[in-house]
């Protein structure tokens, strides 16, 4: 039977582990996708358009955002990112599984926009482990590490608004689990086509 | 972190594999009981009380019935079954997942009573799969087969009050899925205390 795809969406605290998490269960799911943003910044050496992102001037993108075609859009040191909203509704509707990770903001923008997507939640096992992976990145300051850790309590409190949540305490477990969720998703009555089932008991009570 | 349990009903016509799919599944899962009904029927030789049935006499069963402790209850061939609420609710505060399969209609009066459970729908490949594994068992006639035909023909178009479906095709492949199923409820927000996840995050601003 013909089903068509779904969008997940992960969130989590800088330091869950979330690209991780994706890339551990990436191999393992047929038909699965990351989606791919649109961005004002430049190329840089090596990347490629519609693979890497899809580059667009600032005019572009305005008139992206008039069309209302993204899903969700944020700047990030002077450039604008954001989720091209066709791309993952073609993928959709050839039966991919659209993954992204964003932060509850652009998250919360997706719900309003899709709220059929699926929404998750990982998490660190506690306080001191996620402490301790920022601090082991080594690429910040104790002063840092704190705004983060503040910025990860307040995030958590988003995650009445989510359908599903992780803890990530062994990288393996956590992707099985988010393995599940996907795998789970496709069985949803919400998202078969009606009509195709249909057909399946077509007749079955001629014979 | 605790978590409470939840109550699986696995409904399909006759012959989509229910029992063989719930046998498959169930030593793969930690903490998955089977439901255990109540009966007015006199126990059989060997039946053991609490772990076969709940053996009752029709005056307690009414009284069941008063108290509104069962979830669900129907006759069949001069003898009345149900499913005790409190058995259900006790195994669920445990945090072990109770799984049970039941026709539409018990279905039907569990999702008044416990709209919270996770209803499952099992389906035959196709109605020829269906109409052979039928005529396998052997044990009717033509026309009996003919008739649960035509009852699971009109048992189908209840999908849409399920949560999930599973078309069982190949036995492995739908107790893997609704091991995904199961696997994935557990991650559900909804099901989680949240005050207990709240303590995960208590003082993560603080250091």
């Amino acid at each position: 039977m013909r089903r068509k795809g779904f969008l997940i969406v992960l969130s989590g605290p800088s330091g869950a582990g979330k690209n991780s998490v994706m890339n551990a269960v990436f191999p393992t799911i047929p038909n699965l996708k990351y989606s791919i943003s649109v961005t004002t910044r430049p190329p840089r050496k090596g990347e490629v358009e519609g693979v890497d992102y899809f580059f667009r001037t600032e005019e572009e993108f305005d008139e992206l955002i008039r069309q209302d075609k993204l899903l969700e859009y944020a700047s990030f040191v002077g450039y604008r990112y954001g989720t091209p909203k066709d791309f993952v509704l073609e993928q959709i509707a050839e039966g991919n599984t659209v993954i992204m990770d964003i932060d509850i903001h652009g998250a919360s923008q997706i719900r309003e926009k899709m709220p059929e997507a699926v929404f998750v939640f990982l998490l660190p096992p506690t306080r001191e482990e996620l402490q301790k992976r920022l601090t082991l990145r080594g690429s910040e300051a104790e002063e840092a590490i704190k705004q983060r850790l503040q910025k990860s309590a307040e995030e958590l409190k988003n995650i009445i608004h989510y359908d599903y949540f992780i803890i990530n305490d062994q990288l393996s477990k956590a992707a099985e689990q988010l393995r599940h969720i996907i795998m789970s998703e496709w069985s949803r009555v919400s998202r078969v086509d009606i009509e195709e089932l249909q057909k399946l008991w077509k007749g079955w009570g001629n014979s």
